[in-house]
């Protein structure tokens, strides 16, 4: 294999030189030798390897995507539409901003130390991760990290977040402006300082403006699975006082839509539902959802931008952003 | 940072043995000196440098899933639903036995080399990569190889498929027993060598056993979108004379679904239909798609192993592996 060496006796230049043009720091060598050097580059098919540059480097160019191992999603990191649209988006800009992508699940901070510290990882970007632990750990390790989906505005992270306190008040409220007054709030577990937490705060606001105070009667919490999901449909299908249902996923709300038809129970003629994400899922559901719409790809897109800004040593606009929301009608609701 | 050499002068021993230690060569040093330093890296919380081991080997231990990009794939790689499943699995897989994931997309064979040869890839996990150009490129770059999806018996390379044909079959022939006779085959382009080829020879060899020609007007084809599959759908529910429906893929299948209900055209009622793969789709439709059997999760370890084993040393009991396939059914058939 041709090595930096052989091109720069070629090139009758110094290593450093050809290392210079190589890594695209080009402006401290003359244009005749950057073309003369690139010539013979592409001559001699010479590829340069990721593992030197890594340790000439102070990182290696792997972005890493990260999310945290727990007991209830081990083996189904990248089944959720949104997880899969975003890592999908993460993917073309590491590719075309000339950075590589490694996608790893980690149970605690010390994996995700371990991880990084192996790797030279370039940067961080955090699903999923809501533990101190987690937080500590990433302002330690001394590289740029997106928070996503976090509230955390710890002035040594980033964070990319949603309108999801807004997202949940304008789902029940197009619910309670076409009449309906009992309405149901499905999600998995509410943790504080989470996404969830927020949403179930703007269902409240929703309910509160109609001069409702909704009880725990009509809160539904469970891991969002598409089992769990039937499972609740069914559920809800033999509790004729609930008339609406806001689901924090549409991946949930699909599948109570499932359970629902399993019991004789349709949307909308029986109950109406308002899921959370505009996922693929939104589109295919019969009739189609109705729902609040996150853009997955413009998150990843952005948590890109926010560590290879960081990396080039360029300015960031906004190290806490927080994206909108808004309200996708489709056929799932009906006035009462 | 502590390093290697750190923890060579605290042990009293050399760098290589350390080295031996921690790249689990442990035969070549005594159990007390094993324990010893092992005892010191815990303590140091000594972290390796994979990029320094990825020189030291002959590979990085970054086993890379990549897929080929293409103008109508472009940005939604990750966002078929086999495809993430399928990829959740290698994550567990690699992260279980030592080895990590790179995610990628490549242009072409070129694109493949470098990004094999710049990261010195311990294995690679190809899908949909059909080009012999691809194959050549995998066979030069002399590391394991595993193709997806693929009839290719190259003695070099590994491959894992599926009874695609028996699937085919198995899905027409149940329309067939639920009295249907005209049968569409609905799927992406169908070409040679590649698995839609197959399951189309499946439904035309089901189709003859009942002694029918199905003819051209019976077979559409289009790229696996949801919006594609809707369009479809649409286009289908004025086909009077069609009454089953077999899709080569269960999320081409729910979006004809979708497609068909916003012509007011319902499954089963008006047309049956069966998809293929059996993945999360075929449980939220309304009703659930009766649909054939295939374990992404298990390809996904199969692949892993194959590589491992490779470089590993270990025989493989298999170069080529067809796994089988079922029918499952649900509710999306109905008998004329």
């Amino acid at each position: 294999m041709v090595t930096l060496k052989d091109i720069a006796a070629e090139a009758g230049v110094s290593i450093t030189t050809v290392s210079n043009v190589v890594h695209h720091r080009q402006s401290r060598v003359s244009p005749e030798r950057v073309k003369k050097i690139w010539e013979i580059i592409e001559r001699e098919h010479y590829v340069p390897s990721m593992s030197a540059r890594s340790l000439a480097n102070e990182h290696s160019f792997i972005i890493g995507v990260v999310t945290h191992l727990t007991p209830l999603n081990a083996g189904s990191t990248m089944s959720d539409p949104f997880l899969s649209a975003f890592v999908d988006s993460i993917e073309k800009q590491t590719r075309e901003q000339g950075y590589y992508l490694m996608v790893r699940s980690v149970e605690n901070a010390d994996d995700l130390i371990t991880l990084t510290r192996s790797w030279h990882l370039a940067g961080l970007v955090l699903t999923g991760m809501f533990q101190d632990s987690f937080l500590e750990a990433s302002i330690r390790l001394n590289i740029p990290v997106v928070l996503i989906d976090s509230y955390v505005e710890n002035p040594e992270l980033c964070s990319i977040g949603l309108e999801d306190e807004q997202g949940g008040y304008l789902a029940t409220k197009y619910l309670l402006e076409h009449g309906h007054r009992s309405i149901a709030f499905t999600s998995p577990a509410i943790r504080a300082g989470g996404v969830i937490e927020q949403r179930y705060s703007g269902y409240i606001r929703a309910m509160k403006e109609y001069g409702l105070t909704p009880d725990s009667s009509l809160v539904f919490t469970q891991e969002i699975t598409v089992e769990q999901g039937r499972k609740l449909g069914r559920k809800l299908a033999g509790r004729k006082d609930i008339t609406g249902i806001f689901s924090s996923a549409d991946i949930l709300a699909a599948g109570i839509m499932a359970g629902l038809s399993e019991k004789g129970v349709f949307v909308p003629k029986d109950k109406s539902i308002v899921g959370f994400d505009d996922n693929f899922l939104a589109q295919l559901t019969i009739p189609g959802l109705t729902t609040v719409h996150q853009d997955a790809a413009e998150k990843g897109a952005l948590a890109t931008e926010m560590i290879i800004r960081q990396l080039e040593g360029k300015p960031i606009p906004e190290k806490h952003v927080i994206l909108p929301v808004s309200l996708v009608e489709r056929g799932s609701v009906r006035r009462l």
